[in-house]
């Protein structure tokens, strides 16, 4: 660290070596860094370690986003909230537990197949938080978007996570992996079919699957949250006397469909179910005061949710109420 | 990074060399870590890039922290927002302005005099965003309590920023520099006087003392916001066309003294004058929807204000809503 005696010090050796000329006061300014902290973020739930990662955030244009609504209703939602009306921004954020014998992974983000430059940082904030790829035990997926499920191979097909089984939605794998479903969807839906093959057409004989209302791992209970997807499973995380739920998609953004359950994105498959599931658990964790982890919150994208008027707010886990 | 092709090759190392043994099929989880990623946070306001730096925070007991209302009513407010109801989190956040030509500091966080090992970490979190201490031009204080001034010196009276100058406020100067002020405050609070002189004596020919309401660097003005403290003062910072307001202390903690103003935190001297200043300030900043950098939010402690009831609502800016 430079002081004034450092500083002194260094003066006094410019003047016995003219020839390195007149030293300026003091440094310019670095430029504008534009780089943020990495995306990581712990707490705990009973004896368990919670690592939120994020994986970024996509950009998107707010017209067609919310299905059932004019563009200007969500203008509004979003100034009222301090954000731009312009645009809506959807993170994405997983999670990793430590039960202190099992390194469990819920969801895997982008992976190698990012769809804008604004995300595809799993990765490096994975690591950043003192992960590697081969200590996951176990995975868990919610359901099979390619945001959820494209972390679990790299482009090359190679397994991310060496050592790890795959836990999946049976309703969900019952839904993709299904060829004549995939034969007769439309072209636009092709895409999403193949790539749950590419993600996990190698491991399809190993891979476990779960019903809903079922503890699957220590303290890991799983819960029906249809709609989204057909197979899309919410989970609950108990240890000790504390308990969590990981509500992946129940809400795409909280920021817009917390706010306004009946709004349906335009990735809810089935819209009336996606409307019943998100009611039926964000009524719960409210009443019951559960702390939910959203895969699309802002980071961390985990907190409480509050009854407030027709919908719900979510008050983020302040990064300071760590671990 | 280990693939399963690389494994396969490990594998077949240890069959060529049988001292080795039995490979355990992969790395035990990591210890639980506990740790989190540094605080600190950029955004933009025009062509200025503003980074929060984070302090960490002090976790205080509930008994006597707001002197005018039931603690009850204190642990309601905690749990609507989804907080534990046995205690509150003071965090620190100071910012670092880069206009381009000059750093500029506004506070400076408790340095090496932190009163809890929960703080005490801003040059860790400082050094993090890429920044030296020595490339800090000008350092601006909003008031001289101890956790806004005590980084400007290290514990052997050596200045940490060597080429900074440093700004404050001539109200709060004239205040806490009365050595008759001084003798005849009681002892509890002598304290605070001697820190002053212990950041500020040894500088007390050079620093810079500012009036309300001047432009006292390139777009940024100072605001009256006394109450807090005699000389407490605010900052609209402008560049371009956006426009924000560091309002350091016009709240403690704004999780409860934004939602109730009317609320008297421990530590306003002038309860009543606090009161005040805190509503013109929060009106003017949620209905011109300013933006609202606080010193005791929760990091990023940065977003919208919003009138909210008898209160306001604190919008932080989402960690994602970058540059």
């Amino acid at each position: 660290m430079i002081t004034r005696r450092t500083a002194l010090t260094a003066a006094a050796a410019v003047t016995a070596s003219p020839l390195l000329g007149v030293i300026p006061a003091h440094a310019a300014p670095p430029p504008k860094a534009g780089t943020q902290a990495p995306s990581f973020f712990r707490y705990k739930v009973g004896d368990y370690e919670i690592t939120a990662i994020g994986d970024g955030f996509v950009q998107r244009p707010l017209d067609g986003f919310v299905r059932n609504v004019d563009v200007a209703d969500v203008r509004k939602t979003l100034t009222a909230q301090g954000l731009p009306d312009t645009h809506i921004r959807v993170p994405y954020t997983t999670l990793v537990i430590n039960t202190g014998s099992k390194l469990i992974l819920m969801d895997t983000g982008n992976g190698e197949f990012a769809p804008a430059a604004t995300t595809g940082v799993w990765m490096n904030n994975f690591t950043a938080a003192g992960f590697k790829p081969e200590m996951g035990d176990t995975v868990i997926l919610s359901h099979f978007h390619g945001d959820h499920i494209n972390g679990l191979r790299k482009k090359d097909g190679v397994a991310t996570f060496a050592n790890a089984e795959v836990m999946v939605p049976d309703a969900e794998w019952n839904f993709w992996m299904d060829d004549a479903r995939m034969n007769a969807a439309p072209d636009a839906m092709k895409g999403a079919f193949q790539g749950v093959r590419r993600a996990l057409g190698p491991i399809a004989k190993d891979v476990k699957r779960f019903a809903w209302e079922k503890e699957i791992a220590p303290g890991i209970t799983t819960v029906r949250a249809d709609g989204h997807t057909p197979g899309h499973t919410a989970f609950v995380i108990a240890s000790g006397k504390e308990t969590m739920m990981f509500v992946a998609d129940i809400t795409n953004t909280p920021i817009l469909f917390a706010r306004h359950p009946e709004w349906q994105v335009m990735f809810d498959m089935d819209p009336a179910q996606a409307i019943t599931t998100r009611k039926r658990i964000l009524d719960m964790t409210s009443a019951d005061r559960i702390r939910c982890a959203f895969y699309h919150g802002p980071f961390p994208s985990v907190g409480q949710t509050s009854k407030d008027g027709a919908g719900y707010r979510l008050d983020l886990l302040p990064l300071q109420d760590a671990t």
